[in-house]
């Protein structure tokens, strides 16, 4: 852990700087990748699942007889769970819907705008030793909230050709229209320009490798939109003295076991606490199964004092945390104050697992800075805004010269011309 | 005018086949640019533009006395016609200002989500023969009401070093906090890495020509968001006999002149209406200033008959019109039923043109079949949405367990223990 005392703001951007990745030898894979998908579709997906996941299928959609399978191997004490956590995300994205914004503008003017679902929304989800059913909860039920007509989704098969049951228990309970056992960039590539079996769809969520993550950056060159540009998960924790270090410890490793790329950084204006949570950590690491990869994420972590609160918002807003753990003595200041952050976690008894599972807030934030521009997941990632106007006579009378001299002024004769006939035909009805 | 009577659904994706362009020849010369952009920060953006734009400066930040001159020369009736139109602009995006959303997922567990401003934020408005000054409107007045702090407003300078008048007088009048007399690729390099003059901003909004398209899709590859790929403007008019046939053929023209690659489609159940909207745009394009533009987006132009208002509905959302303009008996259909547009205007005396400058709602939409997966430009592009959750004893107690089933069955017992400590130390209380 690396301990850093009063650091000047000139010297923030480093200390707070993530990894990056080069991209650029996988770019070259994902393109030949993609570019084989286009023209040979299914027969494409299937040699690439093959040669990644070391298995052959006749049919990669999951069969209603495979859901029924995989619903009575998930223990019931799992699924009173998911329920639980599929209730809360529910109840807190339905909260998000928006009625039709409507106003005269001008009298005789009539604007408003409108939400509607975005067709067609392909998920993915990541195989390999942790099934990720918590983010199938987070990806399709606002997808079923928003009234997307298709929601695929595609998740690499093992090796015995299987998705794991939770995957599968989840994916029904929530309203998955289609399940693929197809991962990787084929998957990708798969949603982006359709296949015989894969559909294709307008926007791609999920989280993935950096083969997926490059996939999902190009399948974006396509006309297809994604979810957000990802990045290694992250924490950012400010904490006093009225925090429980043990507490603390636990949600700093909870990040860390994540990846060896996940970053942990702990704010503090008490250096006492700083090294109670020092302390901690190093007990608590040693009976974690994910012990190695943990060790690695807390070796590159940061526990940065700071002299006051007003330093650590400035630093917080600086570095912009993809999680946000708040336990001090002033939380409020924190909480009006923060500009960048994707989620945020107030108090003793809020640890990051709460969102990460079964509070109702959404899981998939913006990683890397994002959080400055970007949000999270949510309702509105599953709808479009669209805009209406109605303009009567009246209407067009009280805005049609502001038209027709801004028209000319940027030197659009037809726009003006298609308000002049009209302002015309009005004259000559009188 | 291509006429085609009741095309095939299965000929309906090549009909209304868009205009690809290839990008890889500009693709080299802007990551050239974008690298020495980065390298030599102001050094490099001076060389550019004294290159692209055949000028030198000193200094290239507008300074209030050529506002001030600007001012004056911009003429009463034309700011007039701006401030009405900003008027109608600010009242339909401040209408879409959304409250805090909170609730109580379940007893003790709140949750909440607040949209907080993006802090900067940089506006590109392209110079050339039509000075846009409405794009300042679109861009800059929902940016103030969001709250961006910093709103940088770009624009290349013509021969003489200068900005067109009504550009500063609307970046002015909506409160950009700084003008930059810089254009193209040299532009979106400046705000996505900063140099000692341009400020390093988060997201980029606005039109462009190609170079400022592809360098804009190179900056997300930087950590910058932009507000929506780009492609040729296009309106799709729905019309039959309850029409009028003039109108409808000014407003074809109105987008036929914005470039020869500018897509222009009407759709009639009557085909006598498509005749006489044929015979007006050979009338009404005779007079126009910019009528070889004009002719050769009408040369391209789609006048499709079909059966019913069902068929001219499935079609339609399988394009995706940026403009939908509807003018039938049945207007309501098609405004319940629409999926896939970016603004529809409704009725004879709604032009596009009123969407274009005046009515309210904002004129920089998807185009290009974007409208299935974006929303044009609104208050939310200037705002990201976070969430935010406090839970108390009562609450962790009420979702503990299902975290810990959950983090267990993922296989992340580090997120479980964040948990478990909290649920033994309430325990331990009692």
């Amino acid at each position: 852990m690396n301990k850093i005392y009063n650091p000047k703001p000139e010297t923030w951007s480093n200390i707070l700087e993530r990894p990056t990745k080069t991209v650029d030898d996988i770019e070259a894979t994902v393109k030949e990748i993609f570019k084989e998908v286009q023209k040979k579709g299914d027969e494409a997906v299937a040699k690439y699942t093959s040669l990644f996941d070391g298995v052959a299928f006749k049919n990669i959609e999951v069969s209603s007889a495979e859901i029924t399978e995989a619903i009575s191997k998930v223990s019931n004490e799992l699924k009173a769970a998911i329920q639980l956590a599929k209730s809360n995300i529910e109840k807190f994205h339905a909260a998000q819907k928006t009625e039709r914004v409507q106003i005269e503008t001008i009298e005789g003017v009539i604007c408003w705008q409108e939400k509607r679902p975005i067709q067609k929304v392909g998920l993915y989800i990541p195989g390999g030793t942790a099934p990720l059913f918590s983010t199938v909860l987070m990806l399709a039920v606002p997808a079923t909230i928003a009234g997307c007509k298709e929601i695929v989704l595609c998740s690499p098969p093992d090796k015995n050709g299987n998705i794991n049951p939770a995957i599968l228990y989840a994916a029904n309970l929530c309203g998955v229209t289609k399940i693929l056992k197809v991962g990787g960039i084929q998957a990708i590539a798969g949603l982006t320009f359709g296949t015989e079996t894969i559909p294709k769809v307008y926007k791609i969520f999920g989280p993935g490798n950096q083969f997926v993550t490059v996939a999902k950056q190009l399948a974006t060159q396509f006309g297809v939109a994604i979810d957000m540009p990802a990045g290694p998960s992250e924490l950012l924790i400010v904490a006093d003295d009225t925090a429980v270090a043990s507490f603390v410890a636990s949600d700093l490793l909870s990040q860390a076991e994540h990846g060896v790329d996940s970053q942990v950084i702990l704010v503090s204006t008490s250096k006492n606490f700083i090294d109670a949570v020092e302390t901690e950590i190093q007990e608590q690491i040693t009976v974690l199964p994910r012990k190695e990869i943990a060790e690695k994420a807390i070796a590159n972590s940061k526990l940065i004092f700071v002299e006051n609160d007003a330093i650590a918002l400035d630093l917080i807003n600086e570095y912009g945390p993809e999680h946000f753990i708040v336990c001090t003595a002033c939380d409020d200041f924190y909480i009006d104050k923060i500009e960048n952050a994707g989620s945020v976690f107030i108090g003793n008894y809020t640890p990051e697992s709460a969102g990460d599972y079964a509070s109702g807030t959404n899981h998939t934030l913006p990683t890397n800075g994002y959080a400055k521009n970007y949000s999270g997941v949510n309702l509105d990632s599953f709808l479009k805004a669209m805009t209406f106007q109605k303009i009567s006579e009246k209407g067009i009378l009280n805005i049609g010269k502001a038209i027709e001299i801004m028209a000319e002024a940027e030197g659009l004769r037809a726009h003006k011309n298609a308000v002049t006939l009209r302002l015309k035909a009005i004259e000559n009805e009188k």
